[in-house]
């Protein structure tokens, strides 16, 4: 069944509508909020971050099977007593990991992706990415790398003792930190973004070339590093974001193989500029 | 400066033959090799998977400062006389992370990436992701999740005793082998949707909705629970894929916002069925 954009983002609000018990964790709804308002996008899931504590059989690969049993899960901080409680009751292979927020917005245009990949980039959630689907679906995954995964018990058997579960918690607790500061810091940018679009709105003129290749390359060998870099996320608060668009704008909608519809517009294009 | 896609090409595999020291990682360089030896692909970047110590004096943030201590560092497995030696060294906070294998290929054609990017997704590189610059250059980004971070150490002080290192090597070695099936997997789907878009030229025929927003939504869940579901890479090797291409094919070759190329084609899709 063929869509628009608009009805996309009608169906899927509504779905979020009926289902008002803890859809959009507290600590990430302004994000949501703030993209639900924007005609350009709307929020697909969302997740302002973890503690778990997850107990299972690993099997020979190392990774968790199916059927894990969660023993602790937490969108906030935790306790020393919250993560002994939950594994006093591992019967297997107990796991402690931090997961950051993950955020998956729609776009009405490719420069709408483009625009929000680069303030998530600049933000700090550096391993965000963009999909395009076949019917002109235009997916920003906002996401971050700085987790924790930690290894607790085997077998039932705890592998530790009581100073080092202290010792991670407190670990665990300051990457909630860390997290809330990078969504606050990403809802600010947005902001901007969005405060600098209208202010300069499409006027077709000259182009000026930013994200040259050289660029992009730099910016490639530092997500490889990025886990002596972390702390580049506040470089975000000296950039602005500027959007022009050279034709006449065509909207993604519903975007079917069959049809004459319009190819995504690449004249969008983000300066990038300290 | 304006470049063509083959111009980007040319210059970036020069740099590649000219720092041969192991600029590639032996356990992903067939990836690297077939992705170069095709005309709509080359590698700017990768890494076939590491497990390393670094040492650091942890900021209230929980992230590491830059200018950290590597410790010890491999891109095989690991022995537990390789981790106490590192550890022996740490003045700081040591901590120890497993890091699954990364890859960046700049794609000619959106449709391209979009290939790439079902291959990645369906071999278990789940944090996969594209980006689309302003000059037409696109990136897919191969990225996966199942990692390690296990702090050990503080202020130059080991937190854990010998036993659990133990463990924690025999965790990480596992992780290096799930993390090199992974690769192989990849390598062998690349393959398949390879040979059947050669076996399937475009045809200009009719479309197929395979991956709409349902399937698309599902992925999405999928993607926030893979911690528990990593087995289910394997599904990929029943999966085959088929690019159609419905108009004249543009190329990006320097897409550049102040001329008038065409942006890029939409066409371009996935089949994905099983």
């Amino acid at each position: 069944m063929e869509k628009t954009f608009s009805q996309w983002k009608t169906q899927c609000l509504k779905k979020l509508d009926l289902s008002k018990k803890g859809s959009v964790d507290q600590d990430i709804e302004h994000v949501v909020s703030l993209l639900n308002s924007c005609e350009e996008f709307f929020t697909t899931s969302s997740c302002s971050g973890r503690i778990i504590l997850i107990d299972g059989a690993a099997d020979s690969s190392g990774v968790q099977k199916q059927n894990c049993v969660w023993l602790f899960v937490s969108h906030h901080k935790c306790t020393f007593d919250d993560l002994m409680s939950g594994l006093s009751r591992s019967g297997g292979d107990a796991v402690l990991k931090f997961e950051p927020a993950v955020l998956h917005v729609q776009c009405r245009w490719l420069g709408d992706a483009q625009l929000l990949h680069s303030v998530a980039i600049n933000s700090g959630f550096r391993n965000s990415g963009l999909t395009v689907g076949k019917t002109g679906k235009i997916i920003s995954a906002v996401r971050s790398t700085h987790g924790l995964e930690v290894p607790l018990s085997h077998s039932g058997r705890l592998l530790v003792d009581q100073e080092y579960i202290r010792f991670l918690t407190q670990i665990a607790n300051q990457k909630m930190d860390e997290n809330l500061r990078r969504i606050d810091r990403f809802y600010q940018n947005i902001q901007s973004a969005l405060s600098a679009e209208r202010a300069h709105p499409p006027d077709g003129s000259g182009s000026q070339e930013i994200q040259d290749p050289q660029h992009i390359q730099e910016a490639e060998r530092r997500e490889e590093e990025e886990e002596e870099e972390e702390g580049k996320g506040e470089r975000s608060e000296t950039h602005t974001y500027q959007r022009r668009r050279r034709r006449q704008q065509h909207e993604t909608d519903g975007y079917h193989g069959d049809s004459n519809s319009s190819p995504l517009e690449l004249d969008d294009c983000i300066s990038l500029f300290t």
